[in-house]
Order: C-alpha cells, then sequence, then structure tokens
C-alpha cells in the first residue's frame, strides 16, 4: 500500500544556508590514515550504521551487511591479511604504474591502523538474498546501493567528529569473508577503520576540482 | 607534500546527540516519485553537487560528472528516451520476475517527474581520464567512487529538504551520453530528478531492517 509523504520544507533562506553548512562540514572530510586507539563510544558508531541503513537500494533489497570489529585479537588478523595481500599488491600484482599512481599519497602496505583504530567497519555487499523458501533473490545493483550507503556512512561519521579512511582491500575479500564466518552470498566492498585522528595525524596536501570542473549546466 | 591535519572534535556528549539527530534526518528521506513543479533556487543545487564533490576517490581521481538539466526541451528529450526503454524494459527485456519485485513500489515506464521536476541530475561516471599528453588515465574502482559521492549528494538534498528519486535508467546510457553530448569516457550511473514533493505525493509504505539485521559486532 502506498502513503501520503509528510515533508519538512524550510524556506529559500534556509534551504540556502543549510546546503552552505553541510558542505563546509563535508568539505573538512579527509582521509585520514593515522588514527588515535582512544575508546570511541559505542552509541555512536550504531548511530552511523544505522544511519547508513536508511540508503536507497534497488528494489529496497538493502543488501549490506557492515562488521564492526572491535576485538583486538580479530583486528590483528584482519591486519595480517590485508598486509599479505598488499604486499604482493604493492611489489608484484599492480606494476610501477599503479605505485606511481599511489605515490603522492604515500601509502604502503603496512596498516598500522588496523590494530590501532578502536573500531574496524567492514562493508559487504550481499550478491543476493535467500527468501525464506531458500531460493535466491535478485540484489538488482547491490554494489551501486552498498557504495551510495556507504557515502551516507562517511557523511554520517564526518558529523559525529571521526576519522576514516574509505579502503578496498584488493584481493582480501575471500580470506576476510572466512575470517569473519560471513555467508558465500557476501562480497567484501569497504574496509573503514574508525576512531578519532592521532595528534600528529598529517594528510596529503590534494586540492578538490571546483564546481565548474565536475557540473554542467543544461 | 603532507600537511598536518586539523581536527573538529567533540564530547562524547555531543557526538551521541549528533549522530542522534543526523540519523533522524536521514531516516525522513524516502525515495519520492511525484515532484513538484515549483522552482527551487540554483545556488541550492549548486551547493548540493559541490557536496558531492567532496567525496573520496580511489587515488583522487574524481571521476564525476553532474549534469544538471534545467531547460524544459532538454528535460522532455530525456523523458522521450527513459520511456521508451522502460517500456521495453517492463513489458519484454526484464521478465516477469523484475516486474514483480517492483511491484510493490507501483512503478512503471510512465516518468512525469522527467517532465515536471525543476532539476534532472544525471550523474555520469568517468571510466577513464585523459592526461595533459592525450594518454589514458585509469579511474580506480570508479564506480564505487561515483555512488558514494552520490550518497553524499542523496545526504545533502536530504538536508536541505529537497526529495529525489535515485534512478538507474536501464539500457539509457548511450542514448542519454549522445543527447546531453558527454565524451565517450563517461557513462550514466544515475538519474536524479530534484524537486520539492508534490503536495500529493504517496510513498509505497516500506519498512527498513533493524539494527541487528545489517550490523554484526565482533
Ligand atoms: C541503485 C538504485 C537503483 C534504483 N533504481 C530505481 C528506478 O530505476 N526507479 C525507481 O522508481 N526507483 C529506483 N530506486 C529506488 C528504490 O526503489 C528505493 O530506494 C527503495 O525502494 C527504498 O525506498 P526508499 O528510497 O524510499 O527508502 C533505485 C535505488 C537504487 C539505490
Ligand atoms: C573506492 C575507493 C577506494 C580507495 N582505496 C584506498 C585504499 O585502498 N587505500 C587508501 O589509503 N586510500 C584509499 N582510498 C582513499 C583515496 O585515496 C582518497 O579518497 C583520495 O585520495 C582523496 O582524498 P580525501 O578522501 O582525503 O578527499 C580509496 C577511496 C575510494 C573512494
Amino acid at each position: 500500500p502506498h502513503v501520503p509523504y509528510s515533508h519538512q520544507r524550510y524556506t529559500e533562506e534556509t534551504m540556502l544556508a543549510r546546503s552552505q553548512e553541510f558542505y563546509t562540514l563535508m568539505n573538512q572530510r579527509r582521509s585520514v590514515r593515522f588514527i588515535s586507539p582512544e575508546p570511541v563510544p559505542r552509541e555512536v558508531i550504531d548511530n552511523v550504521i544505522r544511519t547508513a541503513g536508511t540508503a536507497p537500494s534497488g528494489a529496497h533489497t538493502e543488501p549490506w551487511t557492515f562488521v564492526v570489529v572491535s576485538d583486538p585479537e580479530m583486528k590483528h588478523q584482519i591486519r595480517l591479511i590485508v598486509e599479505e595481500e598488499e604486499e604482493v599488491n604493492y611489489r608484484q600484482r599492480m606494476g610501477d604504474k599503479w605505485v606511481r599512481d599511489l605515490a603522492k599519497l604515500r601509502t604502503n602496505w603496512i596498516k598500522e591502523y588496523l590494530d590501532v583504530a578502536p573500531y574496524l567497519v567492514l562493508i559487504f555487499k550481499q550478491t543476493y538474498g535467500i527468501l525464506p523458501n531458500s531460493q535466491k533473490k535478485t540484489h538488482y545493483y547491490n554494489e551501486i546501493s552498498v557504495s551510495i550507503s556507504c557515502g551516507i556512512l562517511l557523511a554520517a561519521l564526518q558529523n559525529a567528529g571521526l576519522v576514516t579512511v574509505t579502503s578496498t582491500p584488493l584481493n582480501c575479500g575471500p580470506q576476510l569473508r572466512l575470517l569473519l564466518k560471513r555467508p558465500a552470498n557476501e562480497k567484501l566492498l569497504i574496509l573503514l577503520p574508525v576512531g578519532y585522528p592521532a595528534a600528529d595525524a598529517t594528510i596529503p596536501d590534494l586540492k578538490r576540482k571546483p564546481l565548474d570542473d565536475i557540473m554542467v549546466h543544461i
């Protein structure tokens, strides 16, 4: 059944102010690769994941699972898997071009934040669902939907004053899925270490494209 | 070069309140398929697109183009293309199962909002970039990056009190790319009609999964 949509409408002035403030807040987001070990309240993480769960999804399939890891031993196991694969990525698999393209970020295969961050959030996409009768349910556009949900999650983290780095640990998906005991229909999409920034955290001095380079008006 | 990261830190109490408020705001987002023709200030749309442009992207490639269409004739051309393809999708291409899966949404191939909404935002992913020396530049994970950016855009719209429906017009990409004169490296990912909701807008009476169904804590 359909129901009436109830809307929160603002004046034009308020819309303009709100859109400007939200831009300013989001524009302060940066990928931070140096995370503090300080604890972060679990309720904040719960709210951030709840917020990610409000994302739209193809045919309302909600094809996401958020695995939140705070157990130190489990974080360390994840680190071992990621570093082993990333070392191969940097040294052999990906070639000089990839390593050059990443040079300005000064990233390498050592990922201390995987031990240090109070939380690791591993975002899995459900490539299909399972119906009550055990048949497979198609998850249309599941990767797009889960990535959109990740965007909303990143906005929620930024709004709460927490930092992360969006990472896609290449070739680690199958091992991490087994380690975390996720079912076969789930595939790792993104890994986010979450916490406060380390006191001496640095970031690459990147600029963002101006509006005219990303928008065309017709 | 790397620079120090400067951080806005909140007390635990403030973080909790902010994360709760942002969840409440985002949880009010719904896909609205009945959009009002009332005009919306252009500056608000500019701020929303600016906000989308703050998203992270693989190796900072920023592989997105946002085409904002307000010209009535161009909106109508878009509608003709989308409705023609969507009719084939519903009648033949996608099969009974797809049509059944969409039944609860009561969608069909008639997309009045494409004429009516004051803005259509067409989000293109740049599947590769072009370097100054005309060589191709790899855009790592471009679809994930652009979808994350779309998630942040949806958050910005919701924050400003505007509505949309996330749509992926199946098989319309190539024709719309030509209509909008976008280059060959750009592929249509998502089409968003943007405006205020129509006064009598209705929505499917959907529920979202509870936190326990989407989050696992280890
Ligand atoms: C990747 C993606 C593709 C979608 N495609 C369409 C579409 O083509 N047409 C449509 O009416 N809705 C589309 N939707 C919207 C979903 O049906 C909607 O998000 C879902 O039913 C949940 O409703 P909500 O957004 O109101 O929470 C799409 C959503 C996503 C994320
Ligand atoms: C899909 C995707 C994959 C990424 N993968 C990695 C990664 O594996 N390791 C990493 O350090 N950063 C990764 N990043 C972060 C980007 O390098 C970063 O977003 C970009 O340099 C822009 O910087 P900013 O996020 O501070 O604006 C990724 C970002 C995206 C969106």
